[in-house]
């Protein structure tokens, strides 16, 4: 199996190929029974479970509470506000009955057709409508805002073409849902939780990110503006990895959410939503992964450190065993995920491709000469370099090599972006370099219909007009219409 | 507001409506606009994800991983195991299709008739089934046994008769679902989860319960035995608040799944789930809150101490926050989560009242006059008693009121059950005393009918035969028949 494990397809020659197989190899998903859902395994659930101790903890010292609202949501409240439901109500999943009967001629059972709702019940695609449903009741003071409430939830929308963690039928997610009494705030609000976002990516992920403004064509349905978080993957496409909205006063005008004000005038309510989802998975096997398998910044790495003792025999094993079991001590009282494993049914070599897969950021062997010698083996996994340490000082320099192999996918990420981030004046360059992907700085006239043109001839789209990008007026590579600045352009996921 | 919040109906004049008014009263949860769906409202939440996480930790400790499986379950998967489709299969969410479009006639949207399901799909109401369907494709050597999976989700139920927490449509809840390679092991993990919910509840919950295992009757469908745990309500009524299933081989003879055993014979796997949810929200509000409003173990509370400065101005307020300042941080650094009230928008009256509510286990009120007698007054929820307190070691102090609350509400919980748990020998006593509620300890022959008799003509049902019950043979108390022991008897939520 270890050779097996390792025989991946290349990065190089298939990058599709070599993400659906990393995901099953180190034993992250599998597709399940039913079209479209997936199965998140113990170690990929294991570090979802990290992000989401990690937002969650950033969500609260921002002032935010978590709630839960109903998974089914009445068909007629998608119809509410106009996009939303242009945007939402396609391709969901639909209850239409209550109950189902046996059947005597197959043995099984069928649906009663007596048990027809009255309305059909939708599997929420997401909550803005079922959520301001309810803050319509719990609203009504400027003193009652602003209300910021968070929920992590499964959602699920019908799509046709699904690959686990970037697109499924079903996913996991957290969407946050806030209201304000004043514009200005919701905007401060829209802005401060795409900031978390991309603390989270930068400082948690690894994976550096653009913050910008999403064009009209590619907002969420039903918000006056998308901001987003866009990362590159390594195959030169970007993958938008968070999004927060500003919503204005669309939702609280669909469901009559009005607030009487300090001058005692009744106005309506401004609204933001945001969320990230398991697709961040996703973004984080293919910024950092490679040939040889998974590879995971610490901060987010369910083992950080695996120790794999190397012995002939009970005795050899014990005199390991007594000798590092201080080391261990130390290592978890400085709050690092430390995993021992003397398992006598795997080779060595076994757990060493085990682990190397799987992306454990370190790992120790030690042998009886080591053992001998006050010293041990350690592996990182980004490099892969073999170095002899101390068992002297071995706690710290784990530590250490932690800090520095976090910081490292960090710098090794950015600088891939960097040197794939080209700066375009020509629309015919522009064509062409686009098939080998990367991020393009370009002039756009602002029009969906040099937008469209685009996505037609390059497959590629507007991803955000940057925060911190280049305000230049110039004119638009496509039509040599005026331009307010360069935007970012790419193909996606 | 302050008076109206303590203008509850008392527990003694309507108990069923005293609970559905706290409920209300103290933010937990209110009606969705989904029949039989409720919204957890953020303090409600915070209590959930109170037990959540430290229910996750000991299952952990126990060697437990999470993993997540597809919500929707394909209908024939339910007709694989006999007993279970009998059970399940019947009040279900049924989504049949995929697909809404444009309703020119209303402006609205409709189910598009094209985009039917070849195969219906049931939204979760357990996941024996999905998981079994997965588990084939992990387990084949021995090696890969014990499987020990924990899924947190929602399910749904489609009941005809809801309450908050207690029963709902869709509820929250974790499924724990194992893989033994032989029955004595799988048993003793049924017993061993059992032991954990029960330790929750007693050391986390403060509530008391009764360990034993289900007659054939009450059995999960499915299931060969169903341990459980039972507890007292306020009103006489039982309680089953967590459930350990020991399932044979039914799920995996239903889902064909074997390995091969160390002999290198293939055989069935033992399979075990267990779950508890949000109904214990219901179970802890019944047992310790009274006619104020929610009473809350210390262990489970969200803020587990609020202080209140009472002050007239500015300057008033600084000295009061400037004395407390350190002694928050003191009692933060011990783990105790607080909450420093200083809001002017709001008279303390009101705050008592509403953290009164809201069940906080200890309030602490500082005036003028207090800071300059170094003391504070302290309020214990459960008992509502005042105490002048120093301020010099106020955070010591707070810490022993707390562990005295925790351990007095359990004290308090287990008096009351004790007081109306009856042995009883005489079915005629029995029919006269159950209309007061109670646990009763009696003889049963054992059979079906007499269950169902006792059953039709009390309300009452066999909760469990005890696990240290009372095991001397007797005559069963309606029919005169031998009886092995004696069970516990009671109406039940």
């Amino acid at each position: 199996m270890a050779k097996e494990l390792k025989n991946f397809t290349k990065r190089s020659d298939n990058y599709s190929q070599w993400y659906n197989e990393l995901v099953i190899k180190a034993d992250l998903a599998e597709q399940s029974a039913v079209r479209g859902c997936m199965v998140i395994k113990p170690y990929g659930y294991a570090i979802w479970e990290k992000m989401q101790r990690q937002l969650d903890d950033m969500f609260k010292a921002t002032g935010h509470q978590n709630a839960y609202f109903p998974l089914l949501i009445p068909k007629s409240f998608l119809s509410r506000e106009a996009d939303h439901v242009e945007g939402f109500a396609k391709e969901c999943a639909i209850v239409t009955h209550y109950r189902l009967k046996a059947d005597k001629e197959s043995g099984g059972v069928v649906v009663d057709p007596e048990a027809r709702l009255e309305e059909e019940l939708i599997i929420r695609p997401t909550s803005e409508t079922i959520i301001w449903s309810t803050f319509k009741n719990w609203i009504h003071s400027y003193r009652d805002l602003p209300l910021l409430i968070n929920q992590w939830a499964n959602v699920m929308r019908w799509e046709m073409r699904t690959r686990m963690f970037l697109r499924t039928a079903e996913f996991l997610w957290q969407e946050g849902h806030t209201a304000h009494a004043t514009k200005e705030e919701a905007l401060e609000e829209v802005r401060r939780m795409l900031d978390v976002y991309a603390e989270f990516a930068e400082e948690y992920m690894a994976m550096p990110v653009v913050k910008g403004v999403k064009s009209a064509n590619e907002r969420f349905a039903g918000a006056i503006d998308t901001y987003t978080i866009e990362a590159m993957m390594q195959d030169g496409k970007a993958l938008q990895s968070g999004t927060s909205h500003f919503l204005g006063q669309n939702f609280a005008k669909a469901f009559d959410v009005k607030f009487v004000n300090k001058e005692n005038q009744p106005e309506y309510v401004w609204a933001t939503s945001w969320g990230v989802s398991t697709r961040l998975m996703g973004a984080l096997i293919m910024t950092h992964s490679d040939d040889n398998g998974l590879v995971l910044p610490p901060r987010l790495a369910p083992i950080q450190v695996v120790i794999v003792p190397i012995y002939k025999d009970t005795e050899g094993l014990k005199a390991i065993s007594d000798r590092v079991a201080p080391i261990i001590g130390e290592l978890r009282a400085k709050g690092v995920s430390v995993k021992y494993d003397d398992a006598d049914n795997k080779r060595p070599g076994f757990k060493f491709a085990d682990y190397e897969v799987k992306g454990v950021p370190v790992r120790i062997a030690i042998g009886q000469r080591d053992l001998e010698n006050e010293t041990a083996e350690l592996v990182r996994r980004d490099t892969l370099e073999k170095q002899s340490v101390s068992l002297v000082d071995l706690a710290d320099r784990v530590v250490d090599e932690l800090a520095d192999i976090q910081k490292s996918l960090y710098n090794r990420a950015k600088a891939y972006r960097d040197a794939r981030t080209f700066t375009v004046d020509s629309y015919d360059e522009f064509k062409q370099k686009i098939e080998d992907g990367g991020f393009f700085l370009a002039h756009w006239d602002g029009t969906t219909e040099t937008e469209e043109r685009i996505k037609e001839e390059t497959k590629a789209t507007i991803r955000c007009v940057p925060f911190d990008g280049d305000k230049t007026p110039g004119v638009c590579m496509v039509t040599g219409k005026p331009s307010a600045g360069r935007v970012l352009i790419a193909r996606s996921y």
